[in-house]
């Protein structure tokens, strides 16, 4: 594949930039301002890598209009408002999507009662067990596993060595990346006559339209009652939700969130890595979990909590700041201690 | 697969239950209070879900004794000692499992001195390498790979795209989770000349009857010995066992915890979700370990952990406590300096 | 598959050790000390095994220098300065790897363009897509998937369901696990117009030499740019590395870390378990990282860090030490109290 060349003037054109210098100069690809070279427009986005725009080998710089007057001298530039959201149609342009011809690889098991969209790519080896339906345009990836009676919508990109457990549902523009599980069984047992018997796990796993699924991530299905995932939200790698977990549109979780059984959680939510909660409870629309926060109490909308266990932010920082001040609370005490003894001693 | 309808009396009898209301009202599913339709039983079996006992459209409910009170007037009842467990049976009954006839598939690849006993199923593309022993009536799921020289008891079912390292040991009535991998190499190197030399990986991993292992769990085979998991233990999605771990038998993991090299685990232990544990230690039977929990140290039989470090749950929430009490300390601190101030200005 | 049969003579010779007792006594194979049979030779390694020396039923033991007092009397030694790395000369003669020739299995698909190196083995089911390149001796396992374009180095071990996505390179003898997933579309979006757009992903996922990545991995690709992976770096299971970050050589993780997007990873730097560490960090040559630390700060290079969030492991055992104190500390508040109370009436 090759990548075209543009000049300042075309790049500048296509994000809605200003233009700073010769725009007849031209760049064959993008990369961090300190990893660029001489063909590359180097983007400068966040004020961590201003400290390397003085060594930088790039054409010219993409540069976000709070960061203009730090782009040094002597370098071309193309200042726009928010340089990592330009990032998108210059990447687009730069990196157009491979042209692909809707196939059926001929070794694809598909079973009874399946129903195919048009211009459905089913990969190598991939299985459709009996009574799915794949939408219109659905890419099925090699070794991808669709269980019986799922329903795929349109668009849906499913990587390789993706398994959908029977009856997963998928609306349209779906994305789930390589070796995701969805529809797994809950974890549900009741101990009974000295076992740990399994209560039926029967709900579905159901995601909406426009989400994506990171890589090696599992979803359980619903005990009864279904697990949702609502659209537009986009999980990261590494995640587990627990059965009847229910998310709402919108909501960004980074890699390694686990979510316990039946909690739900609003529109807009956003969740740093690692982040733990507990079952059975609420998160509001708007709320923000920090990274590594372990969450066992309801959260209302557009708080943001932090911590184990995870408070408000603001309570959480003034927690902190009181650890920190302890060793001088100590040599307060201490120094109390030798003041009332001298006023002992003296009385 | 249509779902059979149920009178509220064989509800009733197939649970144990004690009915109040309408015996011949029908139900053909059953769903949590608050999702149920006019067609479904109402599950109420936790305080946290009588708020949604009003709005529901429930046909009835199966309830919880101690809830009996709460789940209002002018419903049909099923009341039982706990609901949650009489799932079990109503479950069973509404959702049998589908009926499957024995197969192998005919893009199953089975290599040489392989035994497979009678009534085994292979599914589409999976492998079976040489010299493995599949017992009597296991189903192998999809793309499963089962490592040379690996045995399998009977009735074990592995899902699709499940990896078994060589001479992995699976009892009867085991079940593995989709890209679940058992017996990969354990993570042992000697800094030798200035590189991690591996030291090679030779013990096995086995797991004994009637254990569950959940999805994308990776289960470590013993450096030197085995790594086991006990019979009738119960793991979830996305843990990590490091190599010569033991765990006992009844044992129950939620989803995400971590345990390292060589720590044993007795009978009956509980971990919560996320929790981790160092390596060489041990936890002994029925010791619960918190959601979270850092074990880095030996955990007596019977006792319950949490925190970070984790310790004794009493202690750990005096810990806590402690901490909430800070700023009161603080202020108590002010107080003194002011009195001492006082005291020495009079004196 | 036979093991060989060795004298303890045989035995010492091979890992340069000094024997005690009977050099003609023979094993058949190595066990920790209480698990080792009485054809076993018996691993002690730890102080914490030296309890089981008296009941072990190990033909002799295999100590190191350290421990050699505490191997009981009356039992065949051979003392070595190191037990753990002498284990490797030890295993691989035991334990020598299966002899295997190289074979494309007929099962195999081979896209357009692909150049496969000689002797490189190929399992069944395993895709190689178009414009690959596999060098000498690679094998790679069932069901793997090579996307389009990636590049093999010689010797690299692929297991069984291992998916490269496109452009991943790979140096000489990488070795990856099963199900692990390198490559992955970095978590990029921006908020625009209501809904979270995807920043195209078009960097690569580079190993270099000898780098070995356990089962269930998640490695992102470079957003712009590259995520590497040092050469010898060895990273056990459950790991996810971030869009972008940069690893240095020799450098270990512990299983279920997470590293988000852009950080930088020194040389010989130590992680344990479950520790986590934000985005757009550096973290020095030879620094260590606690299991389960959060790391939300530069490390310098050699400082070793521990706790939540993580600081220099002094700081954090003071830190600690002062939290165990704070009952102390209220006793000594309590007291003041009352002695100023008392100062107070007596004046």
């Amino acid at each position: 594949m090759t990548t075209p060349t543009l000049t300042l003037r075309e790049v500048s054109d296509l994000v809605g930039g200003r233009l700073v210098g010769d725009a007849t100069a031209t760049i064959r690809g993008i990369a961090p301002v300190d990893e660029a070279g001489p063909h590359e427009l180097g983007l400068l986005a966040a004020r961590r890598y201003v400290q390397f725009v003085d060594g930088s080998r790039a054409a010219a710089f993409l540069v976000s209009a709070a960061l203009e007057g730090q782009a040094g001298t002597g370098h071309d530039l193309v200042v726009v408002e928010d340089a990592r959201q330009a990032l998108i149609p210059l990447l687009e342009r730069l990196h157009p999507p491979e042209p692909t011809q809707p196939h059926i690889h001929p070794t694809a098991v598909v079973g009874e009662g399946v129903r195919l969209g048009r211009d459905v790519t089913l990969g190598p080896y991939c299985v459709v067990e009996d009574g799915a339906e794949v939408g219109e345009g659905c890419r099925i990836g090699a070794h991808a596993v669709i269980g019986s009676r799922c329903r795929l919508g349109e668009h849906c990109t499913i990587h390789p060595h993706v398994v959908l457990y029977p009856e997963t549902v998928l609306g349209d523009r779906v994305v789930v990346h390589a070796g995701t599980c969805l529809g797994v069984d809950g974890f549900g047992y009741a101990f009974v006559d000295g076992a740990h018997r399994k209560v039926p796990q029967v709900g579905r796993c159901v995601l909406e339209d426009d989400v994506e699924i990171g890589a090696n991530t599992t979803i359980d299905r619903g005990s009864i009652g279904d697990t949702v995932v609502g659209s537009g939200s986009k999980l990261d790698n590494l995640i587990q939700l627990g059965h009847n977990v229910r998310v709402g549109p919108l909501t960004v979780m980074a890699a390694m969130v686990g979510v316990a059984g039946s909690t739900r959680i609003g529109r807009g939510v956003l969740f740093g890595g690692q982040a733990g909660v507990i079952g059975h409870l609420d998160i509001g629309d708007g709320a923000r979990v920090a990274a590594a926060a372990r969450v066992m109490r309801d959260v209302p909308a557009g708080e943001i909590v932090a911590g184990d266990p995870a408070r408000p932010n603001r309570e959480y920082l003034r927690w902190r700041a009181r650890l920190d001040r302890l060793p001088r609370l100590a040599e307060r005490v201490k120094a109390l201690e030798q003041a009332v003894d001298d006023l002992a001693g003296r009385s």
